[in-house]
């Protein structure tokens, strides 16, 4: 695109470089943003450079939390022997608002995943390693997407707490409540058969 | 949403005003900044507050413009004789990318539309019919979406500039350049047939 504005275009070439915006997507949400009163666009940019500025990681779960200790760490009333391992604060989010989660989490800020690059290293494993043999956790819950790198991250996070005397679970898959099964994927269905629970615990 | 965090939560609403953004991608917009450093964020913010606080009108064709005076209005090869109406700065880049005009722009801001609460003083079309009471002008083409709104505002400005002497036109309306005609709709197809042109003009 050529821009006859430097101003147009810079702002374009860095909205752009957002994931999933391209040239066009970000020339209209520029034009938006014009076409508003500037003090909104402050607000925006006010906004976001607070948040890279000034958020924190929670030093017990790595959630990010604009203290040192998050809110839910700090909560006295939930259960600090049981961890539930998760990749980001989405999954945090998703889980809390079920409401029917107590103990803590671990968040690991990614996944096992040599093409980006991504190793054991760059996740928070070793401290969640350390948690584990003080002692601190007596269930931790892998709640990572099943994918070839979930799955990976999972495996090579349960071989580091074999040797401790743990237990470690990972979230049921199956049929979601209210699906039909002639629509459901095989994989899915073969594992909702293979994991089925006494049908007194389901009511 | 429930944000535990009050910084990614501001930064999430703020990036959800945008249109076309909903909760779920400013999250995901959001989260993706923060796992870059923050120079990043910075640079986005600058490129977006620069834009608002500094970008002009053009005082000639309205276009959006680093200074007072743009450079197609400013480009001494350009053909002052000719005005080409068109909503906005997406229009103007449009035309320019063809190469095959070679007069200047006014550019309105948008369309007459009563939903939206735009009537024509919104728009430029004063500015457009003092151009051409000076007698600086004497063709002006309609490039305007073909749209209710657009057939409006096209009208409505044909009425305003009537009682002078120009000309007027309207950009041509027919089967995409490669199209086949099978696909084309019969608004489109009429009118290609009626504003048939002479076979030597189109070699």
């Amino acid at each position: 695109m050529n821009f006859s504005s430097k101003l147009l275009g810079n702002a374009v070439n860095e909205v752009s470089q957002l994931p999933g915006i391209g040239k066009r997507t970000a020339l209209r949400l520029v034009l938006h943003l014009l076409k508003q009163p500037a003090v909104h666009t402050h607000q925006l940019s006010e906004a976001l450079n607070n948040l890279v500025d000034e958020i924190k990681h929670c030093e017990k779960c790595h959630n990010i939390s604009d203290v040192a200790i998050c809110e839910i760490c700090k909560n006295p009333n939930r259960n600090e022997e049981i961890v539930c391992v998760v990749e980001d604060v989405r999954d945090v989010m998703a889980i809390e608002n079920t409401a029917q989660y107590k103990g803590l989490y671990h968040v690991l800020g990614g996944k096992i995943s040599p093409i980006e690059g991504i190793g054991p290293q760059n996740l928070t494993i070793e401290s969640l390693v350390e948690k584990v043999e003080k002692k601190q956790v007596k269930e931790v819950i892998f709640a990572l997407s099943s994918t070839i790198e979930g799955d990976t991250t999972n495996f090579y996070i349960y071989k580091q707490l074999e040797k401790f005397d743990i237990r470690t679970s990972t979230i049921a898959r199956g049929i979601s409540v209210g699906d039909e099964l002639e629509y459901a994927d095989e994989v899915t269905l073969g594992r909702s058969i293979i994991n089925r629970i006494p049908f007194e615990k389901s009511l």
